[in-house]
């Protein structure tokens, strides 16, 4: 039976598994799940992910949420993904863990709730929480100074000095595409200040093509119709209300 | 070189780590970092981990922090460790990876955000928040409801139905143990509507004697003192300056 992927396009760890199973050839079907249409609370998607999150796979009988944990499962489970995804190598592996692991509480919790208090909050039908973007808005800040910095230190293109990515990387760089999504102003202001990562995310986009600008091209859709829902605040109001 | 482990005995991350190699024979040595007195920021700890945070490892010359990372490397990278810690096969470590991912943004999230805005901030010279106490609390709670229903779902004694801890289950517990901080009342209302999650850190403790209360005995001393401390705020804020 082949493996199913359960994933929204609008989420970034759906993105990142997605890419992964287009890039490394594996066999899938992509099942669509709408956040927007709250599907991921359906009883049925339930029955495969009890916490309600996407992305989510199943492999004949098995079940398995966690984008991290799926990505870790798919280069084990499928035969022909190449080394530099997830080395064999006990130390380089364990780096990538750690990334992995730093990401959750770090960029990720920047990323997500900026994006989803300044932007899609009224897409998806939730109020606005200003107090909640101010404190996200640091928290993005210094992770984006964290991986200039510390994880991108060194000669090459990609996280921990490699020279081809990994997991981790791909990983990461879905998290920050969501900034497509802001603001011409916000996103320059947000990304501007950090040319390595802006170098690593073309590396990444590079290195997984076309797969990651096809997966990609939900957002990128989205984007045009923010700006140009922002050039008439009744139209925004139309456009957030239908969307 | 002896593997040398980075850590306070305070932090619950770096106490899953020290009881993970005390249980399973590992020969290393621990290395204080008190975060109270802000070690962690010295120039000799960041050249270890430049992000700051406990616990740490290095091992000849390989440094590794992120204590879900580092229990794995140790699996791998010393003899003799259980399967059951950290299973070869593929599927049972995916759903040990599954509830480590989830572990940052729900368990971690809730105990460590609340426990700090509760009983921990004044210690450490922080203003305790209010607000973030009652956010996480709520994170916590639901936190502890999921691990009630979901991960400790079956009939094992352990997380995902397992009849012998994995890493995941000593990495949640060590979490949930800094609630014995907690006034009595507030530990009360919060664990004791989980039964199966009171009977699972039993298990746990039983499974990692004597090294659980041994790692654990500075939480129990700590508590002691805020305990007694609590009878009288003069001897309270005496308590908070010097300590």
């Amino acid at each position: 039976m082949k493996l199913k992927v359960y994933a929204d396009r609008m989420s970034q760890p759906s993105r990142a598994v997605l890419i992964f199973c287009k890039v490394n050839g594996i066999d899938f079907e992509e099942i669509k799940v709408e956040i927007s249409k709250r599907q991921q609370s359906s009883p049925e998607f339930q029955a495969i992910n009890p916490f309600k999150k996407l992305p989510a796979i199943v492999d004949g009988r098995f079940k398995l949420f966690e984008s991290h944990a799926i990505l870790i499962y798919l280069v084990s489970a499928f035969p022909g993904v190449a080394d530099h995804w997830y080395p064999a190598d006990i130390s380089r592996r364990a780096k990538i863990h750690s990334v992995l692991d730093w990401h959750h509480m770090n960029l990720r919790r920047g990323a997500a709730t900026f994006v989803l208090n300044t932007v899609l909050a009224p897409i998806l039908g939730l109020p606005l929480n200003q107090q909640a973007a101010a404190e996200a808005e640091n928290i993005l800040i210094s992770s984006l100074s964290k991986i200039e910095n510390i994880w991108l230190k060194g000669n090459g293109r990609y996280l921990l000095g490699g020279l081809q990515p990994s997991i981790a990387d791909l990983s990461l760089v879905c998290e920050i595409m969501q900034l497509e999504l802001l603001d011409e102003k916000d996103r320059d202001r947000i990304l501007g200040p950090h040319k390595k990562v802006q170098q690593w995310i073309e590396s990444t986009r590079n290195a997984t093509r076309p797969h990651f600008d096809e997966v990609h091209n939900v957002l990128y859709k989205l984007k045009m119709k923010l700006r140009d829902a922002g050039m008439d605040s009744r139209i925004k109001t139309g456009l957030t209300s239908k969307m």
